[in-house]
């Protein structure tokens, strides 16, 4: 059994890493051969041509993706030779943030207000609508708290229009949320669906920072495994999917899917049961998925732009796990990620604590 | 940092897994293509000259191996251009019963009976020093069970002088033990020390079966770290070492060691705070050790000679995690492992009884 993979970042090579394990081969297609995953896993140079994904597909048996942003009509092209996994509607919704809020809004998920935009009137009314707090956002491509601004003032307005206004935009009313949470869940072919508990996150620049978990709120739990469990329905899911909240007043609001596995969902290798990277493998090969559980109080923190030296990082904080990508420093740039787990919450709050501070 | 690993099996693929995730690169020197360890990490076809050594030497920057039966002159050879763990000494002692023995009687750990034996009258009369009751071992090139025989007749006698007697041979008194345990510790360059709780083994057919852990016993823990601090000091250890002990009414008697990471300290993988491959790699980088503890009761099984299909085990026992090591089915072989946890051990035995009937 091979598993293609679309992509060689560190998910993929976290993915690899999985593989191996359940005796599984690995193929990924990457763009530079010198990608994270290229370490643990061969690959296939990703040269853009339809013979080259042909190739890609007749050397495996099922295709799988770290990155939801692929062209559709290459997918498609690889969905007539083997499964692919997530499946197209999902990867294609999630692409586009305002068909992300449609689907939402036609599932009955709440989210934030939003309106798509196609001038600067449409934006400037809009953005009076929505009580003049408001985000415009790029409708693809963003990540990381690229291709969005925030508009406060007038004089916003005009500037972000002005930066982003070549491109399909979306204005989202601002949600001034009391803090953010993800939900990681799996279905497998065979329909078996699966929940991680509920993960806190911290995001900095509008990059994660820090991932803590399990959140445990029975209610919101509930409810977000509700709106999941929609999802997986209208999309025929198989796979992992990562759903973003924000939290409001004890309430959830949609924030955005990623159809693959997440970020925020790294402390599940060394904190839960099992992973996401072993849920995404078992969900795509249809093998039955174990309840995830955390073992402890559990918290992942992202090594962004340069590395901490490894030998004062396990020394201030003898236990902690730490993971580096193998790659080239870089401002903003995930380099690697740290997670440490705790008896009890507040202690691992204080290992939080020392260990920001040498970060 | 690039780690050479002397070897291909799947305690190479193992370490190059939790190398990776450090950020540190492998290279397995390996005598064939195929073996599992080339499916995650690079390899250099080992074609048994000194030229292959050296390149190999030059392509990393410190050496380690996954079995310790490597010729002594090639490890000479090689710390004569890298550091090689965990060091020469020990390795050396750990490839002869007859040597692991005598250092065991020299540093005060307590043994079985043992006798060199270079022809049949002499074999004849420390068996009948031992009561009659013996097992004939070669000294060297013995693992699972190979090359021993138990005496307990004359005539077992005769049939076992018949079938090793060409080899250099140790008669070892028969101990009726209790049980077995295993100590997994750890040393690193600057001598700091980590010891996993005990774990309790279950041999069938000199091949360890199953693995359970923590084993709780305050004074056998507290004994059996001792005499592997004794062993670290002696060889100026560097990296995992594994000690097999016999207990036999509350006493531990030394059986043998394996400088390296072992068989019955799988199970840190998946029910440790970190895993013997962890524990291993920061030990010869000269990293600092977290102190190793069980979330909860763990149990490793073997899967010897062929591999059980993997929906019906994870339908069976949800949440057991399977291991594969991308071997071809032989009789008799290491193919992979299961490992499984539970609240408690009266749980964790039922959930073991359950994997055995599909096994």
């Amino acid at each position: 059994m091979k598993v293609g993979i679309l992509g060689g970042g560190q998910l993929a090579q976290l993915l690899a890493h999985a593989a191996y394990e359940l005796g599984v081969e690995t193929l990924c297609l990457c763009e530079r051969k010198d990608e994270p995953a290229s370490r643990n896993s061969p690959m296939l140079l990703d040269d853009g041509t339809t013979e080259c994904l042909k190739e890609f597909a007749h050397k495996v048996n099922v295709i799988t993706l770290e990155n939801e942003n692929i062209a559709i009509a290459r997918l498609q092209f690889l969905a007539a030779h083997r499964p692919v996994y997530p499946g197209i509607k999902a990867v294609a919704v999630s692409q586009d943030r305002l068909f992300e809020k449609q689907t939402f809004t036609e599932l009955g998920i709440p989210t934030v207000l939003f309106k798509d935009i196609n001038n600067e009137t449409e934006l400037l009314s809009a953005w009076q609508d929505f009580q003049q707090q408001a985000l415009l956002k790029t409708r693809r491509f963003g990540y990381d708290g690229k291709g969005q601004l925030r508009l406060q003032t007038q004089e916003d307005v005009q500037i972000a229009w002005a930066k982003l206004g070549t491109q399909p935009l979306i204005l989202e009313g601002f949600l001034p949320f009391d803090f953010e949470v993800s939900l990681i869940g799996a279905r497998n072919v065979s329909g078996q669906t699966v929940f991680v508990p509920l993960i806190h996150n911290t995001q900095h620049a509008g990059i994660l920072r820090t991932s803590i978990a399990p959140f445990l709120d029975r209610h919101l739990q509930e409810q977000a495994e509700q709106y999941m469990q929609t999802l997986f329905t209208h999309f025929d899911y198989v796979g992992v999917l990562a759903f973003e909240f924000f939290v409001k007043d004890g309430k959830l609001y949609a924030n955005e899917l990623a159809p693959r596995v997440h970020n925020s969902g790294h402390l599940t290798l060394d904190g839960a049961n099992i992973s996401q990277f072993h849920l995404h493998l078992l969900s795509i090969l249809d093998l039955p998925l174990a309840a995830p559980r955390f073992n402890y109080p559990t918290a992942m923190l992202n090594l962004i732009g340069s590395l901490p030296d490894k030998k004062e990082v396990l020394k201030t904080s003898p236990g902690v796990r730490y993971y580096d990508y193998g790659k080239e420093p870089r401002a903003g740039r995930k380099l690697g990620h740290l997670s440490c787990m705790a008896k009890d919450e507040k202690t691992l709050r204080h290992k939080i604590k020392t260990l920001r501070e040498i970060l």
